[in-house]
């Protein structure tokens, strides 16, 4: 664990091992990319897939981030979940419950076909689960104009915070309600596209979404 | 408009003017801030609350991140909202749609105590309205314990996604499903603190979140 990524604050709250990282990362398909353009830090919203220590980025190949981070530019990749507002009596105790990951890493690209359609495949099923066997799969056109970049793991920490608010002994006096309210990402049924053909069904994938 | 900001890819999507720009900013109240320390790029999520051209960041003295932030180094900070999977008839044309802000500055530390506690109350109001009005507010100590940064925004674009996939035109005769599944952040009812005293009821700020 380096430095860079030591959690500094509330120590409680840092968590290194593999498999809390993981799990984290595997409940979100967002992340904000990090890296410095021209001397400036530029974050950047987009879309990730990660498969054992690895974490897919795709985009145009047409994209100013695709081209700079596919020169093996130093990256930082946060992926946060808001779980909960945390309301405590006192306003300086007023919290969040969360789970984030920061890591660290350089990207490189992905340029062998086989890997390329597989990481592409990755970063489908994180988004949406099955869609990648119902679709009709990239043309060489489309796979040129894609770049796909994959990042090793090397170095990440995660913090979590969860339960109700902590505060100050005498504040527990106050009439004062505390409590959390908890926030959740949710689907709604889908829109269908205007322009479907006639006669075609809501496919698995996003069946499974309402089932989970 | 500097050329840090400019949107390159998709020109349609990009948005500048103040208003959308405000707008997205007063739909979230977690941003991405992105800076360089010791030459590393570096993403932390962190809440905020925006008040005319100025985004207040808070946070304990103690923090790295508001340490280095208050140097006056350049930042970068993406608020971004998911608000549907856009599922198209080819792998390649699937998206999100979504609304983003990117904006550059530096911040700078509030000290005046009155200004400090107006802006945290910004923060606040950004993430539950009329909580700030229901608990104790901070005291000297508190206050010495948190800082407060402004950020002017000089310069933001935004991005947004809306409607249907758009397919290849002959993709459209493919028997395969495409439409749009609407994704929402949605309060669930409140955890009452279970060391809340007896008879204190649910507060105003809470109940409004579910008249919306």
């Amino acid at each position: 664990m380096d430095k860079k990524t030591k959690v500094k604050r509330v120590p409680k709250r840092g968590h290194y091992d593999q498999e809390t990282i993981f799990n984290i990362l595997d409940k979100a398909f967002l992340c904000h990319v990090g890296f410095i353009h021209e001397g400036y830090p530029v974050v950047i919203p987009t879309l990730y897939g990660r498969k054992d220590d690895i974490l897919f980025l795709h985009g145009s190949a047409a994209s100013r981030m695709m081209k700079d981070l596919a020169n093996g530019i130093d990256v930082s990749i946060c992926v946060s979940l808001v779980n909960g507002l945390v309301l405590a009596r006192s306003a300086f105790h007023h919290s969040m419950n969360y789970e984030s990951v920061v890591l660290f890493g350089k990207a490189e690209m992905v340029e062998d076909p086989e890997a390329k359609m597989a990481g592409l495949k990755v970063v489908s099923d994180q988004v949406l689960k099955g869609r990648w066997e119902e679709v009709r799969l990239p043309n060489e056109k489309e796979m040129k104009a894609t770049t796909l970049l994959q990042i090793q793991i090397k170095e990440a920490s995660a913090k979590i915070r969860t339960g109700p608010p902590g505060d100050d002994k005498e504040d527990y006096e106050l009439d004062i309600w505390a409590g959390v309210v908890p926030v959740k990402h949710k689907f709604l049924p889908a829109e269908v596209d205007p322009l479907l053909k006639a006669g075609i069904n809501l496919p698995d994938s996003v069946k499974n979404l309402f089932n989970e």
